[in-house]
Formats: structure tokens, sequence, C-alpha cells
């Protein structure tokens, strides 16, 4: 198939984001269908038809607790989204500020005065002038949306295989006081696949920083879902911060939105205790708390760990097809071509391809034309720019194993009719 | 029965806040039993498990703008609570400004540029220094606790029966740029009861602002939650305010909370186009959509207001009785004690009970030793602060129709107990 051919064709698929496609949604059908079953009486008890449980459902934070490897205390369980309880943080330190104050490895909370205002709060980020947070690049689109549209400052520092370039992170957060925060996807990174390595968990966890109130965001989006044989695990990064005297470093998010129903499961924050006391507190003129039927339909459904596993282990039969398609047509027609280069990642939902500089935004452009979505060029980076315009994200999630391989010999043609047309241009 | 009887009692029961009862919450069972029925399928067919439809099922928008008498597209459907839509629109305009600039009656949104902001909006409201709200007292204190979170400055005005008095509110908001926006609860106004005269809603629509960028908040709580025959019902806000040629005045709220099921329904907010643009802008950054499974079933159970009528029936047969059993207590203990009034609301979820200046502390307290939790005294008003110390808010809609009784007679003989001491002190 050549790119003329492929244009023919107006495929009208979209491989832009990463959905879950409908054959995944049907493995937790259970949910839906015996929704009633669930009744609405928590394990206590507890009638969760009725307003309360600010920070979730007891036993939808203990399963937080165990699938996320951390205290249910320190677990909040919320609504059908992690971006929203990122988004949230990011706009409660804008206003309201953070807890501030290394406490060392205990972090136990402070006590809260009478009046509402936890002791130790540092300066609502938003009075402290031009802020900015570290963003690996290639990164996560929503996370930088989150930064533009709250008016935090963007840095981009490099990924690598094993996580970011520790060292030009190191350098920045030691001497840049106005850097608070640095987007982090430990395992299976949006869009590269990058694992974070020990060494560089231990090194966020235990950098010096010249924010007292630096935090990283942690978003575990990831966490279970394995396309090979090997679960990667990447180091406890709350137990590493707290080791390394900073246990209020992190803000850990995670969800089931990519286990159950992407629209309608629930979402998890996990941190020290007293970001939690801090996150109940500005929370709490919020909201009366979340969904609890929602939680408890999910905890009886779900269950624990080894109950997601097989779960998981489902969802991977249907995506490693798709990612291995792409592969594989990429290897047949991109393998020789100069300055072309991807990697197969081990988890996630996306597949990174760099193709020779100038040419990314072409190809998307020439792929829409022939019907085919795929994520802006640009889009893994902060305000949407890529330097070198070489990198392309593809999410082979969504469609059929037969359209996953007919958009990837796409982008492929695409990519290569680019570069014979600049080629010819040139010449 | 005396106070030291009642003390005795030790009953442990909670009055403070306005929860359904669970005999309520049973009229919606249907909505858990046959949750799994409503399936996944919108009417066009949408995989509702997925992500996406950031402002909410078209046909969960159309309920709404059915219920709250708007067109759907003025109509966002969102989460489990209109608690949250109100923090976020305040968050929203502190953090990104609002749309402004007076467009007359069309209401036509502006067109928003390519980067993503639209045009005309106001500067961020936290970098505008000092900003206040206008708040009618008695009024709701999870109104007031929203402000003094994000820091904004609450200003009470006096409440009336037919609303807040306007004489007083006009010629604050015409001088005072500062004035950002008010809390009004148009229909049995928490915890009053009061119901905005339609020449109080005209006036508020039209009153010249002096900060462009004015907003009502509108909470139409109590708008299906009639405790007599007459189903009262406020003039129509959004219209009157294009008509007075401020079509973004007004930002709308209402939810499902105390119709279905109070933690796990949907809320609303409704607007100008331009206001709903402006929402979705900021939203945007937030969330991928809310749980559109729920709205799915929410839109099939209640289907329309004729059904939303029959079943708000239903409420009112469990509610009124408490109410009048209330009312019959106090009518009985305290009909000739002088400087002690109430009245029994229209509809709605609270009595406001007046006793002597000095007493609505103490009442409180001594109920609390009887094991008889109530609002706490000052709740009503900005910072917690009764001036007079004379209001409290009794909320009989969680106790069964016995405990009522017996907690309205042990508000009685509190109150009894407080004045008879205190004229025991003073003499």
């Amino acid at each position: 198939m050549n790119y003329e051919r492929f244009r023919q064709l107006q495929m009208q698929l979209d491989l832009s984001r990463g959905k879950p496609a409908p054959e995944q949604l049907d493995l937790s059908q259970a949910l839906i269908d015996e929704a009633g079953q669930a009744g609405y009486r928590a394990r206590d008890g507890f009638d969760c038809r009725n307003y309360g449980l600010l920070l979730g459902l007891p036993e939808a934070r203990e399963l937080g607790g165990e699938l996320l490897g951390v205290a249910p205390s320190q677990v909040v369980a919320a609504g059908n989204s992690s971006l929203e309880l990122m988004h949230d943080a990011l706009a409660f330190a804008l206003l309201h500020g953070v807890p501030q104050g290394q406490r060392g490895e205990s972090g136990q909370p402070g006590e809260p005065d009478k009046r509402g205002e936890p002791d130790e709060r540092s300066a609502p980020w938003r009075a402290q002038g031009d802020i900015a947070f570290l963003c690996p690049v290639p990164g996560y689109d929503r996370h930088f949306a989150i930064c533009e549209a709250l008016g935090v400052r963007m840095i981009a520092v490099p990924m690598r295989e094993d996580g970011p370039d520790m060292d030009v992170v190191e350098a920045l957060v030691r001497e840049d006081a106005s850097i608070k925060g640095m987007w982090c996807m430990p395992l299976y990174s949006n869009p590269t696949g990058a694992i974070y390595a020990d060494e560089v968990v231990r090194r966020l966890a235990a950098m010096p920083a010249a924010a007292p109130d630096f935090r990283l965001f942690w978003d575990d989006a990831y966490r279970f879902h394995h396309l090979t044989d090997t679960a990667h695990a990447t180091l406890d990064v709350l137990a590493a911060s707290a080791a390394a005297g900073h246990a209020d470093r992190v803000l850990m998010f995670a969800s089931l939105s990519k286990v159950t129903i992407a629209g309608g499961a629930l979402a998890w924050l996990a941190a020290s205790p007293r970001n939690v006391a801090w996150w109940q507190r500005c929370a709490s003129s919020r909201t009366i708390g979340p969904d609890k039927l929602n939680q408890l339909r999910h905890v009886r459904y779900l269950r624990d760990r080894a109950t997601l596993d097989a779960l998981m282990a489902r969802h991977r039969a249907l995506l490693a097809p798709k990612f291995a398609a792409v592969d594989a047509v990429l290897r047949e027609r991109l393998a020789k071509v100069p300055g072309v280069r991807w990697k197969v990642p081990q988890g996630g939902y996306f597949i990174s391809l760099y193709v020779p500089p100038g040419h990314a935004r072409r190809t998307v452009e020439l792929a829409g034309k022939a019907g085919l979505v795929l994520t802006p060029a640009g889009a893994a980076f902060p305000y949407g720019v890529d330097p070198h315009d070489s990198h392309l994200r593809i999410a082979p999630s969504f469609a059929s194993l037969d359209e996953v391989r007919l958009a990837a010999q796409g982008i492929a043609v695409s990519l290569l009719h680019s570069l014979e047309t600049s080629e010819a241009l040139a010449g």
C-alpha cells in the first residue's frame, strides 16, 4: 500500500486517545448487569445512599491501600477520575498552599487548630509569584493542560528509558525555588513506556529542593497495565520519600478507569497523613462525599489484588496483539528508514514513534487527510511544541486488531510520503 | 418533661444536618435494585462506559433543561453534588476570571480564539485584590464555608420572608466593585424557608453592579421540595437577567441529591451560553467527563417532570408530618414565651427558631448534654457568628417522627432551661 491508496480508503478511524476498546469494557459487564446486587450497606452497616464519608468508603480506601501498597488511612477514595484529583490538588495548592516543614520519617500530621487552618502550611502558590513544574518530555498532554490552564510555567526535562534525566532534575530543583512540583508517571510512562529505575525513584525522593513545599505529582496510571509476562513494579516512592526525610513530598494518584469502566470507576489519592489531612480540609468545603454506591459496587466486584490481576490478564490478552501488530508493520515498513525509531512498551497504552526532525506534524496531517486521526504532533510537549517536530504518539487500544494493522500501515506510508515529498522538494 | 428528665434520656440523636431519612432513600430503591437494566447505551448508541461527553450525557442535560426550565444547551450535567459545582465555579473564577462585557439579551458566546482563551474574560478574581460576596443571613453554612475556604470576604445582608433586603443589596452592589457575587437560594431558602418574590428576582436580575463580572450564585436546591399543596415557583432568573441586559449574571445550580440518592445522584449547572462555554473551558483540563452510567440510570428512572413530581409527593408525605410535629411541640411549649418565634416553612429541609438574644448557643449546648446534636448556633451566619446569638436551625428530616417529637420537646426544654437559669443568675 502506498500513500495514495491509503488516502483513498478514507478509513474514519481515531487513534488519538488512550481509550479502552469495547471488548475491554465488556470484561467488567458484571459491574453493570449485577449492579443491584451490591446493595447499599457498607460492611459496617453504613447506608451508602446518604451523605457522608468525605474521604471515601472505608473498604474502598482499603482496596486502594492493598493495590497501591499504602496504609488505608493514607488513601482517599474519590470520584470517577484521577485527572480531577490531580487538577484539584494543584488548584488547592494554588489557592491554599500545602503542608510544609519537614517532619522526618514519621510523617505525623500536625495538630490543626480550631479555626480550620493546619499549622505550617506554605503560602498559597498563587501568592508566591511565578511558579513552575518540571515536565519530563515526551509526557502526558493532560498533565501539561492542567499546568497551562492554571498558569503554572512548565520546564521540560528529558525523559530517558529509566525515567527523567536526574542530573538535570536535581540541578534545577536544588537551585530554583519557583519549581514547586514535577509530573511523574513512574511505570509505562505516557507516551514512551519508560519505567523509572529504583535509583531514579530514590533520587527523586531524596533530592534537596529549594522550595520547601515541593511536590511530586505521582501519576501511577499504568500500575496494573502490563503487556508482557513481567509485571514490572517501581520502587515505593512514599516509603522512599519518608525514609529520606521528605514524608510529604509525594501525592500519588491512581484510578480504575482502564481497569473497569473508563468514565464510571473510582480514583485514589495516596499520600502522607499530613497531606491527607490537608486534602480533607481543602475538599471539605467542596463535597460531602463521593458516590459511595459506585465505590461499593467496585469493591464487591474487584475484591482484591488477585481478582484485579486476573482481570488485567484479560485486558492484556486484548491489548498485546494490537501493540505487536503496530510493531510488526513498523518493522516491515520503516526498519531501514534512517532516523526512524520506536519501541514497543512493556505496559501502558501508547507507542512513541520518533521520525526525522520536521516530519511529525506533516505525518499527522497526511494521515488526517486519509481519515486517520492521530494525536496532534507536539501534544506530548509543554505548550504543544515539540522542538524537533519528531515525536508521534500512537494509541492502538480502542480500534480493532484489523483496524490497528491498517492504521499502522497508514502511519508508515504517511511518514514515507512526507519524507519522499520533502526530498523531492529539496531535490 | 423538664430539662433534667430530657437530659437523663441521653437520646443520641443528630438533628444537625438536612439528611434524607432512610424511608426517603427507599423511595428510589429501584435505582439500585434495577441498576443493571439501564444498560450502557445512550439514546443515540453512545457507549456510556467510555470516556467523553464533558458537559454530560445529552439526555441528562435535557432532563435538567426540562426540570429547570432552561434550554438543554445551557445545562451541564455533572457529578454527584451541586456543592462541588458551586465550589468549582468560584475556584474557576478566582483562577481564570469569568466572561465579562454585557452582550444584551442575546447572550451569544464570543468566539474563543485559537489558543484557548475566550475573548473578554475578566482578570482572575484572585488577582483583583480583596473581593467579597453578599450573604443573605440567616443562610446556608456550606455556602459560607466555600467563601471562607477560598478567602472571599463575606458581607451579611438581611434576609426577609420574600428574599434578601433589596434596598441594602442594590446599594452595596452598585457602589462596591469588590463585590463579585451573591449567594441566593430562591425557593424555601436554607434555613428560613424564604421564597423570593418575583419583584426581588427582577431587581436582582436588573440591578446595576459596580463589578462588570458580578455573578449571582443561584442555588435552586429546593426547587422540587414542597411541603404543602402549593408548589411554589420563583421567577425565571435566567430569562429575567437576559431581559435586563445581564445575560451572563446567573450561575444556577441544582441536584437530585434529595430527590433520589443523597450521595449518588447528579447535579446540574445552568447558565448563559457564554457561561457554559466558560465552564467547559475551565473544566476541560480537569475531567474527560462525568459518570455517564449513573446519569443514564437516573434519566431512565426519573424520566420527566411528572415522574419527578409523583416522587416528590411521596417525599412530602414522609417529611410534612415531621415539620408539623415540630410546630405542634413548639406551639405547646413556647407559644407564650416572649421573644421566641418560628415559622413552619412551605418547603425545604429546615425550620428556623429565633430565641431571645444570647440564648441560641446555650440552648444548643444544653441539648448536646442531653445527647441531642443540633446545628451549631451561628452556623447560618458568615464566619459562624450570629451577632445576636438568637438563631437556631432545626433539621427534622432524618430522624423518625417519634424522635422528632421528642427532639422538639428537648429543644423547647433546653431553651426554657437556658432562659430560667439566666434569669436565676440575673436575679
